[in-house]
C-alpha cells in the first residue's frame, strides 16, 4: 500500500469479499456495514498516509466502544446501544488512518456464556472467548487485524484455538477508556494479528511508540520452560510438543532451563479468581439491578459464585499478587522469558464452552506481557500455541524473542 | 428515620431547601431537579427500609455516570449527555435505598481547569478540586453524603478545604465502572460526609459489609508522624497545628513517633506524575481528536506537558510504585497509621487555582486508603485537615482511628 499498488478501498473490498463467502460458517462479526467499510476506505484513500496501518483493516471486539457502530458487549441488555465516544485505543487506531471495519463477537460481557462464533478451522470446535470474533476473524483472513481483550485468558486462549498470534501486553499500557470494565484489575486490551511482525505494528501504534526492529541480532535466547502447577491439564498432544520443541530451540543456540517458581505462585489462580469474582459483582451491579431477566443463566451462576468473595478475601488476593509480582521479577534474572503451554491443548469439540483458561490467567493477574504463536498441532491437526511470557515493561523484547521462536519452531 | 419520626421527604425538602437559599453563592451543583428528588423520596418513604442508608440524601461527582440525570464530567464536550446506565456505585447506593439528589460539580475531566464552585466557608476561596461540589455541598449541609474520586487529591483536598471528612478508600475496593476514566492507575472513588462514622455507613455499604464498630476499645494507637519530603511546602499554621496537636494526642494515650520514609519514596510524587500523565493523555484521545476546541487551555497545557512520558518512563514509574507498596508494608509494621498533613495549609485565596495534591498524591498512587478530617484552624479561620493514611485493605480500622484522633483534638 506504501508504493500505491494496493488501495484501502481495493483491501477493504477483498476482506468484504470474504466476509461475505465465510461469515454464514464462522460468524465472527456482531456487526458490519459494508458501505460504511468502503466509504471509509475511500476516505482514506484520499488522505495523504498517516503511518504504516494507514488503509489497513482492523476488527474491534464487541466489549470496546465504537461512536458510530453499535456496542453490545455481547448482551441483549445493550442491543442497539450506540455510545457517546469511541474507546480511546479505537481513537488511537483511527488517527493511525486504520480502517475500522466494524464489531467481532464477545462472549456475553467478555465472560463466559459463549456466542456464537466457530472455530474457522473447523466448525465443530469453539474458536475460545471472551474475543472469539477477533481470533476467528483474524484466523479466516477477514481482517489481517483485530483487538481483544483479556481478564483470564480471553485473548491467548482463543488466538491460540484459532492459530493466530495474540498479544496481551503489560497492564495498562494500552489505555481502557470505553471498554466495559469486567475486572478492572486484571482487564487488559490486547490484539490478534497473522504474525509477530503484524503484532508488533498495531501495538506500538497502540502506544504510540517507534515499530519494533526485528533484524538486529540478539544473545542467545535465556528461556525458562515452566511446567505450571496445571501441567497435568495439559493434553497428550501439548505434552509431546513441548517435549520435542525444546530441543529443537536448544539446538537453535538457546538456553533452555526448566524452572520452577516459588511456592508462591501455585496460589495465584486462586488469587486471579478471588480478584476477578469480587470485581465482577460489582461491575455488572447495574445490570443485575435493572436487567436480570437478560443475563444468561451462565452469567448468573458465575455471578452468583463470586458474590461469596467478600472484601477480605479480596485484600489477601491483592496483597498476594503484590508479592508475587515483585518475586517475579527475581524469576527473570536468570531467564529473558519463560515458556508455557498457551491453552491446554487444541480448541475442545463443541460450542457449549470455550475452554479454560488455566495457562493464561496467573499472567494476567502478574500484569506481565504474553503472546501466543502457533507452532504446534493437536490430534484433530488443529493448532497448538506456545505462550512466551516477559517482565513487566519488556513487551517489544517480547514481540523480538517470539518470533525468534516462531522462527526455529515452524521452519 | 428508623423510628418514623422523619421522612425521605422531609429530609430531602430541607436538603432543598438549604440548597435553593445557598446555591447562588456556593455553585456545588452542575445538576439537580427538585421534583424528581421529592418523586425519588415519596418512592422511598412507601417501600420498607432496605437499610441505614435508606431515604438519605446523597450527591453524586458529575464524573460518575447516573442513567436519569445528566453526566457532564465538567466539560462542554458532554453538555446534556445521558449515559446508557448507572455507574456501579451508583447503582448500588440506589439499592440501599439511598436518594440520589443530583450532579455535584467536578473540574473539568476531574483534572485541574477550576470549575464555578466556592467555598462555602469563604466564597472568596476555592473548594479544592475536583471533587469541589461534593466536598461544598456537604460543609454547606445541602446533603449528608457525596461521592467523590480522587486520581492525585481530588477527595481529601477539597473535603480538607472545607472542613468535612473525606474518604479515599484502598483502590478498587469501591467499582469504577461507569467513572469516566482520568488515570486508571490511580483514579479511585471516595466520599465526603460530616463525621467519621456517617463516612463509614457510607463506604461499608459501597463495598457491601458489615457496619464499622466504634464502641469497641482498641490498644493505644501507634501513631508515625511524617513530615514527607513536602514538609516545606506546608504553611506556618498548618506546621504549628501539628506542633500542637502531637503532645495532646500523646496525652490521650498514643504513642507517637516521627518516622523518616525510605529514600525510595521520595521519588514517589514524581512517579505519581509519570502514571498519571501517561494514562490522562491516552484517557483523553477521542476527545482530544474530535473536541480538541472545547477541552480548557488549562487541560490543553497539560496534556501536552504530560504528553512527555513515554512507555518506558511509564513503565519505570510502575515498577517503582510496585517497590514502594510493599516496602510501605514494612512501614506499617510499628504504625498501626500515619498521620501527615491533608494539604499545604487552609483553601487558598482565589478561584483560578483548586490548590495542590502535593500531600495527597502518593498515598494515591500506593494505593492505601487515606482519611481527612477537620481538626485545625488557619489563618484565615477556615479549616485544616489531619490527613491519617492505614495499610492497604485496612480502611475500616482506618476509620475507627480517624474517629479517635477526630476526637481527641476535638473535644
Amino acid at each position: 500500500m506504501a508504493a500505491g499498488r494496493l488501495t484501502a478501498v481495493q483491501l477493504a473490498e477483498a476482506c468484504l469479499n470474504r466476509i461475505a463467502e465465510r461469515e454464514d460458517a464462522v460468524k465472527a462479526w456482531a456487526y458490519i456495514d459494508p458501505k460504511q467499510v468502503i466509504a471509509q476506505a475511500r476516505a482514506l484513500d484520499l488522505e495523504p498516509r498517516r503511518g504504516p496501518l494507514h488503509g489497513l483493516p482492523v476488527g474491534v471486539k464487541d466489549i470496546i466502544d465504537t461512536v458510530d457502530m453499535p456496542t453490545e458487549y455481547g448482551s441483549p441488555i445493550y442491543a442497539g446501544y450506540r455510545p457517546q465516544w469511541d474507546a480511546a485505543c479505537v481513537a488511537v487506531l483511527r488517527k493511525a488512518g486504520v480502517n475500522i471495519m466494524g464489531k467481532t463477537v464477545t462472549v456475553e460481557f467478555a465472560m463466559r456464556h459463549p456466542n456464537k462464533t466457530r472455530n474457522p478451522l473447523n466448525p465443530a470446535h469453539t474458536p475460545g472467548g471472551s474475543s472469539s470474533g477477533s481470533a476467528a476473524a483474524v484466523a479466516d483472513g477477514m481482517v489481517p487485524f483485530a483487538l481483544g481483550t483479556q481478564t483470564g485468558g480471553s485473548v491467548l486462549r482463543p488466538a491460540a484455538f484459532c492459530g493466530v498470534v495474540g498479544l496481551k501486553p503489560s497492564f495498562n499500557v494500552i489505555n481502557r477508556a470505553g471498554v466495559k470494565p469486567n475486572s478492572e484489575s486484571l482487564d487488559t486490551v490486547g490484539l490478534m494479528a497473522r504474525n509477530v511482525p503484524d503484532a508488533a505494528l498495531m501495538f506500538t501504534t497502540l502506544i504510540g511508540q517507534s515499530a519494533v526492529d526485528f533484524s538486529g541480532q540478539h544473545s542467545p535466547l535465556r528461556i525458562g520452560f515452566w511446567r505450571t502447577p496445571q501441567w497435568s491439564h495439559a493434553d497428550t498432544a501439548t505434552r509431546e510438543a513441548f517435549s520435542k520443541a525444546l530441543p529443537i530451540l536448544a539446538k537453535a543456540g538457546a538456553r533452555i532451563q526448566e524452572v520452577e517458581l516459588p511456592e508462591a505462585f501455585n496460589g495465584m489462580s486462586a488469587t486471579h479468581g478471588s480478584i476477578s469474582d469480587y470485581e465482577l459483582v460489582r461491575a455488572l451491579e447495574c445490570e443485575r439491578m435493572h436487567f436480570a431477566e437478560k443475563i444468561s443463566a451462565t452469567l448468573m451462576v458465575k455471578i452468583r459464585q463470586a458474590e461469596k468473595c467478600d472484601f477480605d478475601r479480596y485484600v489477601t488476593a491483592q496483597r498476594h499478587a503484590a508479592k508475587c509480582r515483585l518475586m517475579l521479577n527475581d524469576v527473570f534474572r536468570d531467564h529473558d522469558i519463560l515458556l508455557v503451554p498457551s491453552a491446554s491443548g487444541e480448541a475442545p469439540l463443541g460450542l457449549q464452552s470455550t475452554g479454560d483458561s488455566t495457562f493464561n490467567r496467573i499472567w494476567t493477574a502478574l500484569h506481565v506481557p504474553a503472546i501466543t504463536v502457533p507452532v504446534f498441532k493437536g490430534q484433530s491437526g488443529l493448532p497448538i500455541g506456545a505462550q512466551l511470557v516477559a517482565p513487566y515493561g519488556e513487551d517489544r523484547k517480547l514481540l523480538i524473542f517470539a518470533e525468534w521462536v516462531h522462527k526455529v519452531l515452524t521452519e
